[in-house]
């Protein structure tokens, strides 16, 4: 084998040196010889910075890796090993619009969960489906490892609409490992998790260090104050007696279902007058703070800043499970993969998040089984709406993206479901190709 | 065989005189011989109004039935063939509470539904069990006809925790076929509904007249504001768009998940100074009336105020399942039976509201199989909460009645859950024998 | 509605009296006006002799109801309202095969069990292919009642390959129910049994008379040596203590599988020099006869001769059932239909024999769910060849044919798997279209 | 920790210096300080011989096992870390029975398949519950790793009926990866085969070496002619075409279901006159010769002769699963577990074969699927023998024991059955406590 060749959709992303570090880190097992960064014309100007970094990164680390920079997404494609996906439809202007327009109805505005992560859904489905047919065309055997938020969803549509190999991955199970381990204090190298559930709404059925439980005793942490979340996600405490009798551990995300009014109170009140502004707005100061640092020619590593976004042990999970198929290493890693019975109860089709064996040959779940009535409820409800996002986005179907928004939990009711799907429609006309009949008629109804 | 008894627990409620005129029209080919008219002392002197109601319907109606009222509930049970349940534990006095604590906190107050519907569980569940005891003991071969709501959850508590024989049975379905035959001008028996879900969270999935599928007209109508409701419920209408995208015919209860917001707000408005009060202080009038009326010597029939109460329809579902199985019709009846499949997706212990084939052996529902992300969410959210609910109410589970609350998808957080349930523990203290230690530890916590 | 158009595929076929009495004693309920007899020109002079019989029947019930004979199959489709098949690909001289050829192996030769049944469904399938082709261009809302052999393998065939609207009905139900009518002497009216499996291995899980459960009764009847077989199927008896640890009534095709010895050696003793010949020879004699009575210008109705055949009751299921669609009768009837969770294990497109609600929307079986290990076992085997078997009919693949083979119960080993399978595609090369290349390979290693 | 405790209990079989030499060789990473060898009185013998044996093995690779010889085997177990069951009740004179009574009906004679199998659980069952219940109470974090045949049944016995934490290990599917890799030359290490069945009834989908999917390659080289077989197996030649459409490597018992005439042929040649004997008669003599060798004083490891037994690589298999409990490996393992939904259409409560993850909380199996048409007739056909008989045998029920004989796939008819059944039950008459009294029946009918 001649060494591998990387493809990078949204290679112009500040989260880029993340995962040339880990590319480098790796080296000693994982022979890549070309990363190919991605972006379209308008992430050039930051495709250009972050890509000459990248190459600075990898002169000093003295491997041998080419950094390609190129908006030629096909030839990126072409005989690729691994794809991988970190674009960002719209940008952060577009999430921005995600995160205020549910806001108005008093509804969550979260970028990948409620009525904002359907809106990235609708903008990332087109642009998934063509790169899927990028790749059937041009590198049939390559792996496609989605880091493309709602990550469970654009997964699902991969692997009910395309014959692409996929594996969906998440930072969230990774982090909680990493949070758990650093409450116990033990090496995380030492802490299971059992996962199960769905991308962003992810329980910890149990929590073992060296394989002896200590759920209690995390929950008993937890309880007392331990901090267990992301960047991204504001550290609202959980209630012990409610802890206790889920008996799991939520992830990070689960406080926008448990916590909602707390969340939406703490969102609306970074909007007003003199707030913080959202997560974009606040990510979009952090990123031009980036962009500047990663211009100094004599910068050649990661810089510490990067820290302060949410994707933290992003490299770390994506290469090490590119790692773990390239060299076969039935490992496990927790990952977005089709439930084919896994998880009783759900379809067989959809995609679930859950411990799997990594090898050669793609994730393969660690049985489940029945799940208990404290998640089912929550799961299917999302799920439920994954399913109909999926299908709205991908055929376009007005009526089955009012299903969706009208059954997501957090949703109050058809009528707000319906002035959000509305409102998202139109605020992101420029790209959504598959409603634009339905859209000029909104607009034509309501005004853009 | 010599005629049949049945026990009427709860033989004290203003709904008897609808049950005994069920009985009455149906005698040619129902041999009832006895029914015993079931109630607790403090019921005792409207037992003996309605009592006296019930004799002089049947001396009117000419019918060899006796009809004699008791409080001793084991000799009413002894030998039955059928024992039904209408039994309301803690009164009107009771269920005024379950409507006006939940909305405190801005939550929907229902009797059957949200947290609610979870109160009136609590109180059911201990009397519930106690008479499937009796019939245990007294009656092995009886079948119980339960009407008390939460019925599908009452239902499902007898299932799972007793060697009853049961039946749910619930008058929505009946009168969503009679208020569609009205609607489209027919005779209710040339119309049928294939109804799946959950007991107050049913849909008609196809709407047949003489086996025609006539769906979409039936949504037209009710788009173009045809009512579809019941007395206890306000006709808010449906969103047309919304309508013909579900392309299923939504229970009138659905409109406390789909329309949540305005019927919160309509039954503040309710209990604001001046307003009508909850529906318990609306129903608490109606019933004073009926009582008065009853009270009238000369009347020998089924008052016409009766309508007033939700319950219509409900002699007609009652009579004509007990019949259908003492004649081994194998008759369709819409009831709440276990599912064991019927529904893929839901565990197979639980109960469900659907279309069965009744005969002497029982109700053998017709199979579902897979059913639409339009409504699994909501269905497996709801039935999340029941069996919590039952788990939690049979054991007198603290933790298991706080997950209940919290995963109900009416309930917006951890925090409102935990409030709505101490308060309900609380208010309900007369009547939770389970929760005893739980309510004196809150008590001293929060005084009553 | 004008009248209805019925398409009889096979009409030239003996049991044709059968059905033609059928349609005329429920000429009050289900008007029929026209019921076109089709069969191929090889089979012209039948249908001359069996449709004048047919007309003459008619004539004499002074039904107005016009008899069609013809060989133009599209023309009898076309526009029908329900096309009934009783073809037999080949004749009884293709019947003798499936008998002999097994049996020179030791192994069961019977028309639709086993080695016989899957030379059946080779020569069937690519002709229903065919006729349901016909109707979804020509009668696309027309029901096909299929009672061809193996009924539940071709139903199955129409359920995967096609969008026809299709129901399989057998004749072994309801000739069960008459049989232990007769046993029990009541009324068949008055008995039920619950019956679940496949197409000629269905169990009676419960036998009911007025509701009141007697399968004890039943077998102990058995036992003692009570009959329940039909015309072409030899009385063995059931051992005693192996019906009572079963504890369900068993099929008559049950001794195939129960009792293959001694079945193999009837079966070869038949065919010994001076035996009487395999079942399809001794048909053939009483076909002659039949046809000679039919000739007869006088007979004016079913003659009783017919009754020697195995084709009891015939009429009246098929009858029955297409009155219960034509008057959207909600009435039970043990079909074949896709199983999609009824019987919890079983895959969920299969084919699978069951008691089901018939109505104008067709046939909505009766929940199973999880069967006994005493029967489970048995319907997979036979499910899991039924399957194979389809695949490789449809698609002509020898290998799916060979594994089909294999797997059948009844075949003791691969080489005999193989021998069976080779013999019987060279010694039906002429039907077998879509094996054509295999069995000129075959041919040129073995010979004809 | 100050050390493991393991108890043997079998200890006194020949095949004890496999363990003895599996703890040695990974005493390194598996801490074991007392190995007690347990056996019965009539045992003693042989435990004293195969006991001095194993005390020199230790003492010859300096590693510190204490070993203890007993027949007490409460304190065996008392505080065990691990128990594993190498017991055969009766001994080979039991076996030998087994092997022939079948043969007298032209049936399979083997230990583990079919009517052999089912005398040798029904002998087991008894004592594993015994050894069981000493095990909740004096070890009740032990894990018991059961050989005993046959394993997948006595395993689902433990899982149903007991509380032990319980893996069944055979060493068919690591017999198969040693001798695919040698068909391949290339390190087993470097094979992975996906098994999917039940024990001695397990198939491998797919074939790999080094993640690349072989499985054609490897069907070549069986079709060609490769061994694939065990010691205690004839290696009959596989069927090229039936190979080919099969797609899967069978496991060297498939012999016994898809070559049955052949193999019975083969056994009964054995035992006519001037033949070998059964297999049990062949194996006392080797054990014969090996306790000879295993008398020498001078012999200090495990000899060479023990490879003419069929357990080869049973020590690898049973000590680094061992291993891989005791360090939390999360290392794959082919073992024998609940099916929880992994085999999707097997019941949730049976055993399976299948590749697990192995840690120290268990063997979590990976998710299967639904599997073929090819496979999943015989497998449920299996299972539900399995499944009677392990009723059968715990319970000491005649019915549920003859139902278990008449649906083995290899027993042709009722009759058979029921004579095998009684044959057996005669014969085994000391050791099948739970059906004394049957057997009392049996006798006085039949005589001994």
């Amino acid at each position: 084998m001649a060494g591998l060749k990387i493809a990078v959709i949204g290679g112009g992303s500040s989260y880029t040196p993340e995962i040339i570090e880990g590319f480098i880190n790796r080296h000693h097992e994982l022979p890549v010889k070309e990363i190919h960064l991605v972006d379209i014309p308008e992430g050039m100007w930051k495709l250009e910075i972050v890509g000459a970094l990248a190459k600075r990164m990898v002169a000093r680390a003295g491997v041998d890796i080419e950094i390609v920079l190129t908006t030629n997404r096909r030839a990126a494609i072409e005989k690729a090993d691994f794809v991988t996906t970190q674009f960002r439809v719209g940008g952060l202007a577009a999430r921005a619009k995600d995160e205020r327009i549910p806001l108005k109805y008093d509804v969550l505005g979260q970028e990948t969960t409620g009525p904002g992560g359907f809106a990235k859904a609708m903008r990332t489905i087109p642009v998934i489906l063509e790169i899927c047919n990028d790749i059937e065309e041009l590198a049939p055997n390559a792996w496609l490892i989605n880091f493309t938020n709602p990550a469970g969803l654009i997964t699902e549509v991969v692997q009910k609409y395309t014959n692409v190999k996929v594996i969906g991955l998440c930072n969230v199970p990774i982090g909680m490992v990493k949070m758990v381990a650093n409450i116990l204090e033990v090496e995380s190298k030492r802490v299971k998790i059992d996962f199960v559930g769905l991308n962003h709404l992810v329980w910890g059925s149990k929590v073992l260090v060296d394989g002896e439980d200590v759920t209690q005793i995390v929950l008993n942490k937890l309880s007392d104050g331990a901090a267990l979340t992301m960047k991204n996600i504001p550290d609202l405490k959980w209630d012990s007696e409610f802890l206790n009798s889920l008996g799991m551990l939520p992830c990070p995300y689960h406080r926008y279902f448990y916590m909602m009014e707390d969340m939406v109170k703490d969102q609306q009140k970074a909007i007003e007058e003199g707030g913080k502004g959202t997560r974009a707005e606040q990510v979009l100061e952090v990123e031009k703070g980036l962009f500047e640092v990663y211009k100094d020619d004599t910068l050649q590593e990661k810089p510490q800043q990067l820290e302060k976004r949410g994707g933290a042990y992003y490299s770390d999970a994506a290469v090490s499970l590119i790692s773990a198929i390239h060299n076969n290493k039935k490992q496990l890693h927790v990952v977005n993969v089709k439930n084919n019975g896994t998880i009783i109860g759900l379809p067989k089709d959809v995609v679930i998040e859950v411990t799997a064996v990594v090898d050669k040959t793609g994730a393969h779940p660690i049985q489940v089984g029945e799940i208990s009535p404290k998640i089912y409820g929550l799961i299917q409800g999302v799920k439920a709406f994954e399913e109909l996002t999926v299908e709205a986005g991908v055929k376009g179907d007005y009526q089955m993206a009012l299903q969706a928004m009208a059954v997501h939990p957090l949703v109050p009711s058809v009528t707000v479901a319906k002035k959000l799907l509305d409102d998202i429609l139109i605020e992101n006309k420029e790209y959504l190709p598959q409603f634009q009949s339905k859209i000029q008629e909104l607009i034509s109804k309501f005004g853009e």
